[in-house]
């Protein structure tokens, strides 16, 4: 068997799949390149280590001492970089007694998965009709693309879950803070959401949004 | 020039191209037939006419005699089934004087062109932005995938605008009516959106929403 | 309660949000940076404004002094920046008295709306039938993806389309232009056409393609 | 070690993974049943054999003996059933001396490779620029998305070329089927190409189109 | 303010929206359908319930008495039917002492999170480099489309993960038994794969393929 | 007939259609500028040539003297600069006698056609089921997305056939060579592979991948 003629197939080899591996097979996120439709570009495939595709950020409970006594903590391409053009996102939820996750939405679908605690989780249809269900530890609930979603704890310790985004950037929208955190002028608020004006009053000065 | 020659291709090719056009060109939605994930199945081609591509729907003016003195006429593939698989649906906004579409969100991007009065349209970026505009008859504003947005009448007359989707069914979803129209209780909506219960209930009264 | 936390909390959550959400919100196209398949870079978010996502370019009647006494007037990413990455564009069509918007095809399938006038609007399956039907203000046709199609003005008054293509850059291929408005060899169009060479010169003659 | 665990699981996980992977595999199309717009339905893995992917239909020689001299042999998801939901479609073009397939179009881009013979291929950018050029056997040539393109036999002998395309259904459109061999009515295929009418009834007659 | 416009007017407005909202919201599998590229066909809405979108089948231990010590308990769309059209699918990975989950791939992306112990995880790029770490309880990791991986328990405990894809069906390949469990003979796994026979013949014993 | 309207007309049309065409007609790659998940940056239009599209790589006969006596040569978007964007690639594969292309897998499904001598090809399905079949010359065979195949010379000649795959970039991943030819330990190899030490050590030498 002749080795030289192995070798040098396979170094071949490897340089020919190197070359145009390195792009495709991940795309780890390069943050001060400029980024685009499909997300960031890539970081120089000779530069990425073990590491890049690892992410210790959900291993830590969040700080659910705010009004919703819960707390959402983003693996998205912006914090785990080897999200970037794989279609794959996470997030960690923990919720305190009695703590809710509010109504929120997002351009993908989700699934979520308790890992502690006890939950009720549901969405809502297009039609109006909300799923809603108890949740035990270990069980799963998947949330339709860009539906109108909610958990909340009804257990009587802590709880948390694990949530599964299929993009690497999900775009997640809370209905509160868009309506009440931002900049919404309080007439549109109301007008929109036929809402009274001493509530998104309230709720403005509770989320710390523009009052005028 | 060997004219039966010419006459058997281009009845050759036409059989060819026939027998595999039909579903690819396009499909029309058979409701009857089983639906699934990329939408209806499609209408026996031979069945097709020229009058399955044109949707008179979006010709007359759209009752706005309610709460929001709007309406809201849908061209989607549900109602116009040759949208059916081509990624494509439309509506009609109808906007009486001082009306209102209210906050809503759908599954894909949509672009508006006004045809008639004076409104201002907006959209909320999920940093909690709101990007709004008064509008011209003519001008054209684009509204983000899933990002809530809203449009009303600022003009002295009625105001019309036509939109675009790029899905056949957007799956529009109005946040009032996920709320107060349909079967989520009153303790959800307190919980999930921090509004006040008198608030709730005087809404879930408006919408007809159950009120348990 | 705790305004302290909840403002906190909020700030918090809006930095969260606010580092991930900008470049998938939206991506008007800055056309200064590289592109690539998927479209144009990004503008930097933090110089993005409300006008940004409005096009007046639509509103203007478009020039139809010319042989096909008609005009398409463009809204696609490469003139209206906030449609890149959204997967939509449009373009107004403006008809004379006669005036005609000759066969051509694009990349994605369009919805074509009648805001004024009358005309007769087709498109060509693959196995040549043509699908064609007067049509009336406010009604709308589809046009499959990538098929030949044409609109012609049959009233007695201009008349005026509004067409969105699921596509920020649909790609407009006119069948005419390709063969005699540019570069192709007037013997390449003869026998790729079957067009005799005085009508191909005919028309090279008009439409200032080369006459090699 | 203990072999009866080890043939139950082995056993177990071929029948986790035989009950959810028949489909996803492949899906050989069943003609019989419902198709919509992601192809046809799947034929019961149960009756798929080696046979179904394999595809013989590009081995003969096409039948040239017509106007073009050339012929098209498509392999699509209609005619390879195999095709259905995997992407990909091919078709075998033949070249008699001076054979040409005329211009065309399709929904997908393609890649051709040239096999016997020397041909001039080319396509036809938006911008109305011609990229054509010579090639000799084993030169691989792409056209791009739905750009009008075309192949002639340039050499002493006949031609073959293989070409691939990106979805399993192309929609392949001859420009001159479409215009001259339907139903496309003369007036519309003088005012939409500009052609003159002596012109347009001269190859309405050739290939065989309605008169009227 | 007048109710019967209101009531009149959502009632309409939830006619609508259900009649255009059931396909797209959600398409819960139904089995006894045909099935195509896209999936499967969707269940009749009027006959989803709340418990159609939570799934239980991974709350509890996977039997790891095999030669892997190990188990895949996989929630796909062919296990849990609301995954199907969601792009999404789960799987609980349950590793006794020394557990391995074999080399293998699937068509889509992962994303892995560590629920219990410790382990070893790693994928191999096209261009033979493996990326492999020790991950610790609450660490996720990346494993980029159809790239060759593996998990290890390197920990002094059972382990427990839970895997998330971005396909209703992953197709998950073991390479072991795709090679040893099978049909595929003898000879073909020696020439292939370049192992000797007598290694080939003890796998396929252990694993319980074809013999021949 | 106005002759400076036609022109001037055209060469509008024309700066329109130049100005947005560009990119999406075709993105042929800039190896120097970033790339990112949707593949490199985009050539300055401007500088794209006839040439441009054409590869002549694959026409010359493969490096066989090798352990598999067989070689493949991409036309990936790496080698040939016009795949960019489009979704297609290319290789050519020869065999020797006896030639062997070894077990193999990539993110894309592919058809194969054969165009000299005569092979053995086949994939194996995700329940464990091979399905191969000996291929005879202009017969074509689909390997759906990401499942392990192969193709052995059992003719009496040298043999080659050419794949087309349906993305720029479909990451070729070698079983052999991910597991024998790069730095996954020999430990790592066993574990996952359940082959014996020495066997891996043979291979790991033979691939000369790292002997740790």
């Amino acid at each position: 068997m002749n080795y030289f003629a192995i070798l040098f197939t396979f170094s071949l080899l490897s340089i020919i799949t190197f070359s145009h591996a390195l792009v495709e097979d991940f795309c780890v996120a390069d943050y001060t390149l400029p980024n685009g439709p499909a997300g960031y570009s890539c970081k120089d495939p000779a530069k990425v280590t073990f590491d890049d595709f690892i992410f210790k950020g959900l291993s830590a409970v969040g700080n659910t001492s705010n009004i919703y006594k819960s707390c959402v903590t983003p693996a998205f391409s912006s914090e785990f970089a080897a999200f970037n053009g794989l279609g794959l996102a996470m997030a960690r939820l923990d919720f305190d007694i009695d703590g809710v996750v509010a109504l929120h939405s997002h351009r993908t679908s989700e699934v979520l998965i308790l890992t502690q605690g006890e939950i009720i989780a549901g969405f809502i249809s297009t039609n109006n009709t909300a799923y809603y269900k108890r949740l035990k530890v270990g069980e799963i609930m998947v949330f339709p693309q860009s539906l109108l979603h909610f958990q909340l704890n009804v257990g009587k310790t802590p709880a948390v879950a694990i949530v599964t985004l299929n993009s690497a950037k999900p775009g997640l929208q809370f209905t509160d803070n868009s309506l009440f955190a931002g900049n919404l002028p309080v007439e549109l608020v109301e007008k929109t959401m036929l809402l009274g004006a001493k509530q998104v009053k309230r709720l403005k000065k509770a989320f710390g949004g523009s009052m005028n």
